[in-house]
């Protein structure tokens, strides 16, 4: 770890994961740190949260001096620390945030707001502030982002505002179909065939209404052609992305790169299904997005 | 109870449920059993087939006399009592059975033939014997035959035949959205709202694509405006059953009413969504059916 002093830290403090950097003045990245305890695992747990965030970020801390945390995410939430507000889309980013409730003389936390959008409703948290550092990197960016995950969020970004943005369940129904359905009889646990996934995005935005059928087919393929559980597992997430794009495909017609923002797996799994459609993509680190982010939420 | 001899007795052995029937030597019903014994819950204890079906009928068996059992359903899974054949869909109602093993000198337990069809792959154990009930009571039958459940059926039949059929997730996928992702938080346990469903059901048809963003909406939908509880899971339900329409009726173009087969709920539910669309629909109880079905097994 650096010897140049920790000035704040940042936090970005989802459903499954808390992940904290130790930050300097100039925002370079001096140290980083992450658990389990997302907010799922507190609220379902005795834990809380300022416990949770102490014990990660404890060998930061130095007595005497109280450090700003800056954090985002369902963190926010109604069963998080505490509720931040939502900005309402179309906006720029904002810089509106919440003093989270804390016992320790060590810290100070600010929450980040979320973004809601009314018609269609819709809600996000963590996101914005990804987006926020997209703005503050490229003030000037103009075009769709795709920010995969347990709930993806396309998001409609142009003039310094999120002008419209969507949320998908695809993360999370893979995860349910994967682990809890009939499903998890045929599908391998983790490997990748790409060919097999690439195959099942191209049927799925060929026949989108027919999800609810192919998926019990890999099933039927399974106990009678012997389907492989690593191929299984591939196609299912086909259908599913596959189902996402043809939706967001129906309403862009944009020719501009799509940019994806999130975790490198997740992303470069978006990144092939787009390239295999003719559409061309740009990647920011998820660390990049959400720093420069929470950055921006100090000024 | 009837003082008549119980000559047969059929069961009906899902998943989920074991249901029984005692039966006359003309086919009447004397009596009727169920449990919560299905193959889940024997597999996934410490249980026996031949115990759970014991413990329910015992009250019909006569020491001396070897009753005969005719059962179908998922107990003929690799995983049940004793693997089943598949019969080759297209296929007229086959009489195939296997014996099971059996201690008891009180019952001859036989099961069933399931169906099975190669393109595209797709599976069925239970429904073939409803079909075969169908079709004892209606040689001549033709048409689709919808068979709503955990993993509903479209089929379609003619010339005495078993022609086609396809497996949609729906019933399962409405319960792992509905108890375990993040929409547990926003639905309603029970209820009704059928307008609600009905417009769920025209948007999804209307736009088959949206479905893991439409569902996502009913989170976003509960924390922004209050979204009752029984209006989104009466809409969730209202999806995903119009999401399996959009594909069933993308291939048929039939103008004859859609026979129903099933529990008395869930084929209320799929006909007023056929209603909806200008689809007429018929019923025929579950217990006709299978009952029907069991019977032409023992000829």
């Amino acid at each position: 770890m650096s010897t140049t002093p920790i000035e704040w830290i940042a936090a970005d403090w989802g459903t499954t994961n808390l992940r904290c950097w130790a930050m300097s003045a100039t925002d370079a990245v001096l140290d980083r740190a992450q658990s389990d305890q997302g907010m799922s695992a507190i609220t379902s747990g005795n834990g809380d949260f300022e416990t949770a965030l102490l014990e990660l970020i404890k060998p930061w801390l130095q007595s005497g001096k109280r450090i700003p945390v800056s954090a985002c995410g369902m963190v926010g939430a109604k069963q998080g620390w505490i509720e931040a507000p939502y900005a309402l889309a179309p906006c720029a980013p904002t810089t509106e945030r919440v003093t989270a409730p804390t016992q320790s003389q060590d810290i100070e936390v600010f929450i980040h707001a979320g973004v809601k959008q009314l018609a269609p409703s819709d809600v996000m948290r963590g996101e914005e502030t990804q987006i926020a550092g997209l703005l503050a990197k490229s003030p000037h960016f103009s075009g769709l982002v795709c920010l995969p995950g347990t709930h993806t969020k396309w998001a409609a970004v142009s003039n310094g505002h999120l002008q419209f943005f969507n949320t998908y369940l695809t993360g999370e129904l893979f995860t349910l179909l994967a682990e809890q359905s009939v499903l998890r009889l045929t599908l391998a646990k983790d490997g990748w065939n790409e060919p097999a996934f690439l195959e099942a995005v191209k049927a799925a935005i060929e026949s989108p209404e027919s999800l609810l059928s192919t998926c019990f087919s890999l099933r039927a393929e399974a106990l009678l052609n012997h389907l492989d559980g690593i191929e299984a597992r591939s196609r299912l997430s086909g259908y599913l992305i596959g189902q996402e794009l043809s939706n967001v495909l129906k309403e862009v017609k944009s020719t501009e790169p799509i940019t994806l923002i999130g975790s490198e797996s997740l992303v470069e799994i978006y990144r092939v299904a787009l390239n295999s459609l003719g559409i061309s993509s740009e990647t920011i680190p998820n660390e990049t997005a959400i720093l420069a982010g929470l950055a921006t939420g100090r000024d």
